[in-house]
């Protein structure tokens, strides 16, 4: 009853950093299934994994999150594992595991990993995903460890947290912003149908969206497919949040959005 | 005996969309293996998504292919699984499983999957990879569900076709067309060695291949390395078809050929 | 107790040549968990591939090595299986497995790949990935074949070799050189930290670092965190030798350094 491990980094594809990490695990925890959540945020870009995490951590399987997004690796900084009623997650303490964390309901028990005994021995400070994060998954996913052996316990608020922004909702506006544009161009803000609502907005209403001083009126649709080829508009995307998109085009470049751009919304 | 699931798809690996539908499968089918046959179709690219699942569907564990290219995602556009004797197919129905199936035989059963059951429901429209193909694909595997659970049957005429131009034979030219540049810039065509055959060609003859109007003469090889570094040659690539390459160089670049481009053989 | 297979090309993720890989590997090894090493290997690059391997085997579980990056294929060069007190390596004769190879202690057993039997019919002689070097890979995995059943016994003396140049060691300089720049721009040299120990260099100094007749002076570091953000630093990176990064950037571009760059250490 080994459990699976769903792994997210900021390593990318192109060295063999994320199949060494694989390796470790395959060692360590041979019957686990392993997911790939992705490996392409953007280096160092704690805030991106975060988010992606937390948009993935509903479909997951039960098991151990390992999360690596880690500008401060080698630093002074805390390996952190938590225990979750969705499972374990194991990762850097800058916030990266905070938001995910959070959504599966908070964490009952919080340890650093500071065991050299699960540890891998290593000449340099800089592979932790390899060294320290790996190691404490495989063990957890294996059962070999107890989250105690792992480390000292930590309460919550010897953990960094991460700050994400909510919108500014006034009477008769939305002030938001957006939180991730995907490879294809499409805006995910973090402004939720329920605060549209508020505005006296529904699906089939046309919306007006001020972007960089400039104003757009996009059709709130279900579908890309229910606008234009090359139109904008705006739908609840797949995590349940307003996002622009284009049909068949990069709302990014439409528009000219990027990740933490300000967006308002009025009637 | 869970069936093995082969997935592609255009989502690319840059977001965590590829990992999410993994997660899917891995909750509802936790004893398939998943085979990853590519995920960087270009975005909406049907007829490249279908030729990919067709020159590789031979080689995969029989099982469950999932496929889902799918510009269409959130249209009236129905979402289909089929039985064939290599196992199950599922994706959009605007033809990208169509020559797959064609070659795995031919479909024994279709249905439209519309059984809200089958699904995880969902806030949006937007990632029926997630929240209709992967469930579906699981469902198929694990052996929770029969095909015929997923929907209503349909018949083959329901289904939408891919078409897929042959080449056109003449007694002394044939004109044929790139089909797939590969990421080395190897190009294949839509021509087989028999028909070049038919033209009193064969290993070690010399080809007029003439595209854009101008014609090379390039020798047919065996393989690469009969060709010096740099030079054009014309080989039956893995697959079976005649391709155009060049020794350590990209023969989409060296002679201007992309998907779709006119090629016409000559003695 | 099927063996797990660790998979390393050069085939890149945007085709399906992996997952057609993927695909062999499961119809004749449907135990075997297989590892991607990584894919992005630059194309034909037999020593980048030969170091990402050497760097990854030990962390690696026990069992069967797929190396293929191929610029030959189809030419006259052998196709290898090698037995090792790690496992077997399985690639073309063309040195990419040998420092890999040599790491796990050296081969006991080499044969040419050269069974009919063990190799799936092809009409190409391009993809030798998927109709030699994967079949020989399960079959070895799965235990179906012994590695003399693949095909004739060869000797060490048979077998390409990589070689790999060490540093010129004088009483107060070394000269090295770039071996691997990764995705982020960090630098390994071919230059281990006792080395400079032998300058009477020791954590904490500051050492010269000349590179096309520029002289650094760069601090000799545990962690990136340890140096200023867009500081260049030396550490010993992960795989333990003397590596130049810059914390938060790129030390290729900072510095001008690419793989086969001279580097010359001092005091």
């Amino acid at each position: 009853m080994s459990l699976p491990i769903s792994f997210l980094s900021d390593f990318g594809l192109r060295d063999e950093f994320v199949g060494v990490v694989h390796g470790v695990l395959a060692r360590l925890a041979p019957e686990s299934r392993v997911i790939d959540v992705t490996h392409d945020v953007n280096r160092g870009d704690v805030r991106a994994g975060a988010l992606a995490m937390t948009r993935a951590i509903q479909y997951l399987p039960e098991g151990v999150a390992l999360v690596v997004v880690d500008p401060g690796v080698g630093s002074e900084r805390k390996a952190l594992a938590l225990e979750t009623a969705w499972g374990y997650f194991v990762g850097p303490d800058n916030g990266v595991l905070s938001p995910a964390v959070a959504l599966a309901g908070g964490a009952t028990k919080i340890v650093s990993i500071e065991n050299p005994e699960a540890m891998i021995p290593s000449p340099g400070a800089t592979f932790h995903g390899r060294d320290i994060f790996a190691p404490a998954a495989a063990l957890l996913a294996s059962g070999v460890a107890a989250i105690e052996e792992l480390g000292p316990a930590l309460s919550g608020v010897d953990v960094n947290p991460m700050l994400l922004l909510l919108p500014e909702i006034e009477a008769d506006r939305i002030e938001g912003m957006v939180w991730w544009v995907d490879l294809f161009g499409n805006c995910q803000t973090n402004v939720g149908p329920d605060e549209l609502s508020g505005l006296g907005l529904s699906p089939g209403s046309e919306v007006s969206v001020t972007v960089g001083g400039q104003t757009h009126r996009l059709p709130w649709v279900l579908a890309y497919s229910d606008q234009a080829k090359g139109g904008a508009l705006l739908h609840v995307d797949s995590a349940g949040l307003m996002a622009i998109a284009v049909n068949d085009g990069s709302a990014a470049e439409h528009l000219g959005l990027g990740e933490g751009t300000t967006v308002v919304f009025t009637r």
